[in-house]
Order: C-alpha cells, then sequence, then structure tokens
C-alpha cells in the first residue's frame, strides 16, 4: 500500500467512527438473481441515500477543528441538500441550502422539514455556483461541497468499507458515479482492504464525462448538465480531489455506461426481483451487471439511493 | 408457559434449523419514521415472501417422515406456489401446483420457472378445494397447505423468532394475517419470548373474517373471497389449528383492520420513505401503524412479501 493510499484509508476510518451512531450500517443483501451479487443498499440509509455518510464527516469534522462555525451551505437539489441539512440540524448549526428553482418540490419540503432554510429565487442550474459565491461572502457559512472535499470523500468511503468489512472475498465493487465523492472514496476503501478487489465506476451514456476522462486521462467536462433518468449524476465532470483518487492514483480500476434503456431496466428488476424501491441513480450499478457490463465473480454493487420521483417511476413501471 | 406454548415453541425451534441454508435470514431495519419501528422486510426473503420458510419447513418434514414420497400439491395463486416449487425442486420431489384460470400470468410463469407443473384448465377459486382432492386421489401426492398445517405454521414461526432474536426488547409484534399461518408462527414466538410481546394481526376491512373470529370466539367464515388490494389475504376464513394457537389458545391479543385507502397509503409510503417495494399484503402491518392503530411502543411490523403487480402499484404510486 502507499502511503497516499494508507492516509486516505485511515481517514476513512476515523470517519466511520466520527459518523457512528449518525447514520446506519445497512446490511448487506442477497438476491434471488445471482448467488455471486452482493448489495449494499443505501437506499435504506437515514434520508434514503449515502449522502449523510459524506456530510455528517464533513459537519463533524468542521465543528471539531473551527470553534464556533456560523453555518453551513450546500447547493443541491438532491440528496446532498437532505443529507446537509439533518447533519447542520443534528450539532445545530444553521444551513442554508441553494436549490435551482425548477427542482422537485417534494425535495425542496424534504430539506425544509429537516430545518434548513432553502433559497430557491433566481437561482438556476447555469448561475447557482456564482450565486453561492456571492451567498458565502455575506454569511460567513462554510460551504459542504457535495463531492471535491476530503471529508465528504473519506464519509462516502464508510460504505464499501462496510461491505468488505460484511464480505472480505469480494472480487469487485461497483459504484454510481457523478462528482466522484462515492467513488473515490469506495476505491480508498477497496484497495487498501488487503486483497485484490476490482473497483468498477457506472455513468449513463449520457453523462460519460468520468469515462472519457478515465480515457484520455484528464479531466473531460461535458458542455452542458446531461438529460438522463439518473438525475443524482448530473454533474457535467468529476472533483479535482476525485480525479486525484481514482485516475492521478489509479485507484479505480475501470468506467463502465449504461443507456437509459439499461438504466430502465434495473429499475424494474430492482422493484420486481429485489423488491427495494431505487431511484434510478442508485439503480445504474444494477444495471451495469443486467447489461453483462461487470466482470464474473463476487461482486458488490452500492444501491446508492431510493429517492425516486413517483411519476417518474410510474411510468417506469 | 403452557406444555402447548412450549411444544409448539420447540417445533419453531426445529423448523429453524431445518430450514436453515434454504431460506435467508432477513435484516431487521430501523427507518426515518419512527425510532420506535422495526421492521423485518419479507420481501427480501427467497422468492419475494416468508413463504419458503413455511413451505421449505413442510417439504423437508415430509421427506425426513416419508421414505419416498411421490411428489407434493398445493392450491395457490401467489407466493405460496413459488415457495413450494421452490422446496420440492431443491429436494428433487415433483410439485404440481393448481392455480385458477384468472390468475396473475406473471406468476404461472414464476412457478413453472421453479420446475412445477401448473394446471389452470378449469380451476377456478370456487372450484379448486375439490379439483385439489380428485388430482390427490388420481397422484398420490402429499398437500402443502398454504396455512392450516402444523409444519407450516412451525416454518412461518421462524420468521418473528429471528425478529425477537435481534431485538428482544419489542413490545408488540403485527403481521398481515390471512388464513392465519404467519400469524399463528408469529404468536407462538412472541409468547414464548420470555418477555411480555403483544401480538397483532392486521386484515382488510374487506376481509375481517379474522377479526369477527376474533370477537365472536368461533371461525367466521367470509360468504365469498373478498376483493382487496391485500390480495394475499383474500381466503374467506382461518383454518383450525390457526384458530387452535391464535384464538382458543389466546395468543393473539388483537386484530386490527385496514381500509383500501390506509393500505394504499402504506404502499406509497413504504416507497417513497423506506424504499421497499411492498405487495398491499406486505404493507399491512405498516397501514395499521400509519393510522395509528397499533400500540405505542417499540413495535416490530412484519413486512410479509414484495411481489406486486406492476399494473396496480403504477396506479397506486
Amino acid at each position: 500500500m502507499t502511503p497516499y493510499l494508507e492516509e486516505h484509508s485511515e481517514q476513512v476510518g476515523q470517519a466511520a467512527e466520527r459518523i457512528r451512531g449518525h447514520v446506519r450500517r445497512t446490511p448487506v443483501l442477497n438476491t434471488d438473481l445471482d448467488s455471486d451479487l452482493y448489495l449494499k443498499p443505501e437506499c435504506l440509509q437515514v434520508t434514503g441515500s449515502f449522502k449523510p455518510r459524506g456530510a455528517f464527516n464533513a459537519v463533524l469534522s468542521l465543528t471539531a477543528r473551527t470553534p464556533r462555525p456560523s453555518g453551513v451551505i450546500a447547493v443541491s437539489s438532491g440528496n446532498h441538500a437532505q443529507a446537509v441539512a439533518l447533519a447542520a440540524a443534528t450539532v445545530g448549526l444553521p444551513a442554508l441550502i441553494l436549490i435551482p428553482e425548477d427542482a422537485n418540490p417534494a425535495k425542496v419540503a424534504a430539506t425544509r422539514a429537516l430545518g434548513a432554510e432553502v433559497i430557491q429565487e433566481g437561482i438556476t442550474f447555469a448561475n447557482r455556483e456564482q450565486r453561492l459565491r456571492e451567498v458565502m461572502a455575506e454569511r460567513g457559512y462554510t460551504l459542504v461541497h457535495p463531492f471535491d472535499d476530503w471529508d465528504v470523500i473519506h464519509g462516502q468511503g464508510t460504505v464499501v468499507r462496510e461491505l468488505l468489512d460484511d464480505e472480505p472475498d469480494l472480487q469487485a465493487v461497483a459504484t454510481p458515479v457523478g462528482g466522484g465523492g462515492l467513488l473515490a472514496g469506495s476505491a480508498i476503501s477497496a484497495k487498501s482492504h488487503g486483497r485484490p478487489v476490482k473497483v468498477i465506476g457506472v455513468e449513463p451514456v449520457a453523462a460519460d464525462d468520468a469515462y472519457r476522462t478515465w480515457k484520455t486521462g484528464r479531466i473531460e467536462v461535458l458542455p452542458s448538465s446531461p438529460t438522463t433518468l439518473a438525475d443524482g449524476v448530473r454533474t457535467t465532470a468529476i472533483g479535482a480531489r476525485n480525479f486525484e483518487v481514482m485516475f492521478a492514483n489509479r485507484l479505480v480500476d475501470e468506467i463502465v455506461t449504461v443507456t437509459e434503456e439499461e438504466i430502465a431496466t434495473a429499475v424494474r428488476v430492482a422493484w420486481s426481483r429485489v423488491h427495494l424501491a431505487l431511484e434510478p441513480t442508485g439503480a445504474l450499478p444494477l444495471a451495469a451487471y443486467l447489461a453483462g457490463k461487470l466482470p464474473k465473480g463476487r461482486t458488490g454493487l452500492v444501491l446508492s439511493g431510493g429517492n425516486a420521483n413517483f411519476a417518474t417511476v410510474a411510468t417506469l413501471l
């Protein structure tokens, strides 16, 4: 193990200690599909996705480092918003979440219900980074980035750490990849496991920036936020820290892409054969498995979340 | 503990040993709904419902008792059919399943895929008992009754046995009740737990024979198979053995009824907040909880299965 990997693996271990009691240890599930398949259903996690692992690690690290932080801020229309709202509320910090105006009202309501202040007025997918910097300057709040942040990456690394703790003989793990928080954390945990474990990221063909980044060896940026059923991975590029872990340090072995039809099939199979209600993003690794795009052998799939839109799911079924 | 309860509890323990390796030990889940709620999601069980527990116990007991059984037979259009087909295939016995002509083709296909012979021609919900006796006489196969059978009752008792083993401090458990196999088995396990645990059966208002049986103290029979979203509990009466355990021996404390609207809400909440894909029957205890019809305190809900019809679910969502 390189010193780089050793250091980050230790940080994941510290994250696991830090967030214990705030997040659930989700079970590992077997299915009727294939006895070589092991599912880590993070849809059963607090708030319905893996995101509180990183958010709690970031917020708890912040309060340990800074005597009196004034608050935290996040930009998200989805699972990261709820995760940051919950983590901030738990430690008694104000949380401000910028959510684009056209976001799903149910997710906005869920974020407010967790005690966060939400600003939507004038926020678009395009201008949100700039509005973020303005609001940060005004309020002095600390940003909790959804993926390009070491505390977040180390927190997300606890998913695969638990999975390999429960199933030490896995030969491969596959996770969704958007900005690369989950995949970078998973790669750290898998490559420091002590036995060889292949690490595979899965993304939609329609949002294949990580695939192209893997191929070219430099961060490739999509011209605009892609349209895909998997609305949790609509980022246009992975982060700098995520690139460093995943590709500069070669801790990720492969990026696999799946079509929209393969994602839809996976959501249906998850419902009908596995009996988990996944959001399309959470079904990405299952989509790759069902399409025959993952290596043979004992494989762990990180099913990252379940916060699907009723209307979308009803159409898929 | 009465000698009656002690004897049956021991049989549940033997069933647990017998079926180990053939069924899954499903996890116990916490949710974001209420920290006092503990879910036993049998939708994650082999074939998607709790039924293989009873079916494996019956088939394995049969092969232990009888030198060369010629085969097994069951009447079912749902989860029991697949469970018996799987158990018989596992031990290498022929299985014949009688399924009414109007049954869901997907369930028929799933039963055939497990290696069972299926007879549908001329089978109706009304005449199936008689056709059963005819076919049993012709073939000499042994019946695996879906609920009025001690091996089946003891097998189903392993669900709550595991639940209380994992969560010994529960104050109440709630399960669906149709013919009473799951509820009778659950009552045996709960009342032999060593600490007081209330046992509650949940059924649709539209199929309230168990409720009326509880009230009158004798087996009440519905005039015809009821129409309800919860198609797993469309039986017209509980069985004699189930009555004996549940009411004659007073091992069940209460029967609660829920409306169709309450069942629909529970399926939606299971999807959106718990991220489990339940069939309406499997959501009955959650429906009772959400409607405020269960006692306060640490409560275990047995979510019995997940084999929902896509069309039904899409409409509910």
